[in-house]
């Protein structure tokens, strides 16, 4: 049974027709709703329906779930799926399925399929791991909610009791949350090295020489900030490892917590570390770019220039050929080896490594 | 059981020992063709083979079908499992799978495991996602076929009823289906504006001056030709968005179907910015190797030279510095804000994002 | 029932009580070791444990394994899991889970979950296609131990009866077997073009015109040698299937098993395919450096410089110029067809394609 009939309700009727499955749909209108469900689904007044179903997915929002208190009798000793959605983290005190179970004491409630949106519900049948977490205080009501969702395609994951659901609720509000600070980080990094190398390759030389090297800031000055930032977070990469040794190896033992502060940084690493690996990558954009401009045009003619009519033949200097080959020889060798870190923390490949294959390549 | 001695069924019932089920194969000619099953295997005459089974994979091909016809009574009360693929897209009028059910009325019949390779069955037990589409019309023989499918390491995907075998059956014969319109779009644009640049860059100058620029061709008309295929791409990905929200106003409702021309448009949005960001790709590496170049050696030399023999010292246009700069510092982050893009489109990826986080990174 | 107080043996309890399993661990030293396991499993001496439980985790080193020896009343007709791994591939003449059950021949023993490693099972509930390993002699046994693995979030893959132990326990072992061939076939490669072309760029010159081109070493040298690799590599890619092409044609059968080294050879040809676009990506980023070193721009204003002096103004050879535009013409078109062929060998993007689409890809 599917209570509402908004796009949740209709693509989730859709699908659990597609599956093989007797749906009926509950609607305060239901002669007017029914063409929007497929016909293989019976559309009637919420009551009737409820009668006629051992499991409802309630696919109202949380305001109105009071609306359906005049069914509680019909409902009682039902299995109730809670569906919803918040609009903001932590918006109520209690999740809404902790709600949706005080309202109906009477009932099996069980939280799930909220972290599916309607699209993959109606189209991604085929796409493999689609997970859909489940919660509930009653083991055999999440028995058959988890295999209902088996059936329809889906991997059910067992969250455990009821109080999970403000979490599962949670999920599908998140933003990147493992990534908020590696970015900021990377940001402020940027932002600093990026004032001293304005002040040292632009400034500085207007203020003592009056030199007009504005043109520098888009490309060159942004050129040599790049790498500062992706060496320091490669090195953020690396440097909780040790203090998180460091600690074992004072306390003498494994088991104690570490501080909340290295916990956060250990949990972070893989992000700041693919962020170091994508300024290394700009960087490497922006050195290739800088025979391209102009500005090398001109630079290379006016020097061009001034030795003919100086008729100095040879500019040759060994040490600065030999410094830039080395230089740019061991940044390809390093980005080289980055891009394959890279590629292995990509969920699929990641997935398909041992540990020990992990730490090698690391 | 397996009915059949090719690739498919030898395959089939390696795997099917190897998940610990009991194998009896029925073939034709069982003394020579036992070698080429695995040991655990019991090869013998098909009549007997199906006496001692329930569930039977038919692994020999639908022209043959017929043969079996002397089986009728002791295959009645059977599953039998159609695995068989066609050589042509709707070649039949109706699916194989139905066609068996005819001649077969007293069985069951499952579609199935055809979208599995003989490869994959016989080598990627451990390689996680690999989904086997099932349909029939009997519940439980599709949840049997099902059972067995998840034992042999497989996702079993309920496809519904009998009539979504012939859409089953197409499956291992899509040829891209989704890229077919996106490429053609692709390569009509890359030739239009090729044209167009040809016409300016080289047949202009050569018929108004009578220089010979035609060795601009594979790099500089290519080059200047890519960005506008690339711009043209992207704003194919954002407008239908804009065109089905203006539908969706003009309408006052989201619940009307869109034009069938706007529907498929919306659905190759995907594809349509890969090649979007490909071309753009390709672009960026063009530029990068335009100073490589010997054409662009001569010239500076040239102009070098020219200027010397002048006694011309300095030749620095602070426009065109400043526009260059520009031009290649915003071509840099539009190149990595694109790339951002195209590595949340992979499958692995995607999955991982919730749809908030997605809209984000749109 | 958890037996052990490792790393492991708490990891497992944590994601057995997350997952709604009642818990009971067995520990010589209770009172002691609670502290470290979750609040809601039962910590209490071995003997205790068992006698609560049916099915066994035996989470502790195979050297310790007739330490349980004491038990042996208790456990019997118990289901008892082999977790632990071994230290080195083929450590021991038998697998450990065989061991194991030697010591305890009342007792149904399952090898399962040592592909898992500790972290996995206290973070990765999330994360799709985790796959855990079972094998055993009793089907019943090992349907029980799949369902517990099912419903803490795994994929569980039968891997048929206990003589597999061993191959299960030796996969966390495993150190990227399929790379090491071709990475020093590679290395091997590179070593033998490196030397010709050190040779001919570098010594040649040397000996016959006591000209120091010395510097050419860290980019000239590796850049023509990279190519070179990358070139054999990729036909050593399709090579074997010609080689396979001519053996079936010759023995006039497809059922007759290739030789060995060809076998090994046609499995490593993803490897060695990829190992070929990372020389080719290389290449790509050393010969886009070439206008960037010092070394380009002496010499091009040492030619500007000469050529001012002898007043020769222009240097345009049409040869050279057709070739260097075509040479990198075609170079970028390679390295973004090859570049399609690396994208679709990810793991999820080749679960994707059917069989006929990676063959026209190819």
């Amino acid at each position: 049974g599917v209570l509402g009939s908004g796009d949740f309700a209709r693509s989730l009727a859709v699908r659990l027709v597609g599956s093989g499955f007797k749906v009926v749909v509950g609607s305060r209108n239901p002669k007017r709703k029914a063409s929007l469900f497929p016909a293989a689904a019976e559309v009637t007044f919420q009551a009737e329906a409820v009668k006629k179903v051992d499991v409802i997915f309630v696919a109202i929002f949380r305001e109105h779930y009071s609306t359906l208190c005049d069914l509680a009798d019909v409902l009682a000793g039902k299995i109730l799926v809670d569906v919803s959605n918040n609009t903001e983290i932590n918006h109520h005190k209690e999740s809404n399925a902790e709600y949706l179970a005080s309202l109906f004491p009477a009932c099996t409630v069980v939280k799930g399929f909220n972290v599916v949106s309607a699209w993959t519900l109606q189209s991604g049948a085929r796409d493999g791991n689609k997970q859909v977490l489940i919660c509930s205080n009653n083991q055999e009501a999440k028995r058959t909610v988890a295999e209902i969702a088996q059936v329809m395609g889906f991997t059910p994951v067992d969250m455990g009791c009821m109080l999970s659901a403000r979490e599962i609720e949670n999920i599908p509000l998140r933003l990147l949350p493992a990534w908020k600070i590696p970015i900021f980080l990377a940001l402020g990094l940027f932002l600093c090295f990026f004032t001293y190398n304005l002040i040292r390759q632009v400034i500085h030389p207007y203020v003592r020489e009056q030199k007009n090297k504005l043109y520098k800031i888009p490309i060159e000055v942004v050129n040599t900030t790049l790498p500062c930032v992706s060496y320091v977070m490669l090195s953020l990469v690396y440097l909780p490892g040790v203090l998180a040794a460091c600690s074992q190896l004072y306390y003498g033992t494994k088991y104690r917590r570490f501080p909340d502060w290295l916990d956060q940084w250990l949990l972070h690493r893989k992000q700041i570390g693919l962020l170091s690996f994508f300024c290394a990558a700009l960087h490497a954009v922006y050195s290739l770019c800088l025979p391209m401009r102009r500005s090398h045009r001109y630079l290379l003619i006016e020097t061009a220039v001034k030795q003919a009519v100086e008729k100095k033949m040879t500019v040759w200097v060994e040490e600065e050929v030999w410094r830039m080959e080395i230089y740019i020889s061991v940044g390809i060798i390093a980005l080289g080896l980055l891009s394959l870190l890279a590629i292995t923390s990509l969920p699929s490949i990641a997935n398909s490594l041992n540990w020990r294959e992990f730490s090698f390549i690391q």
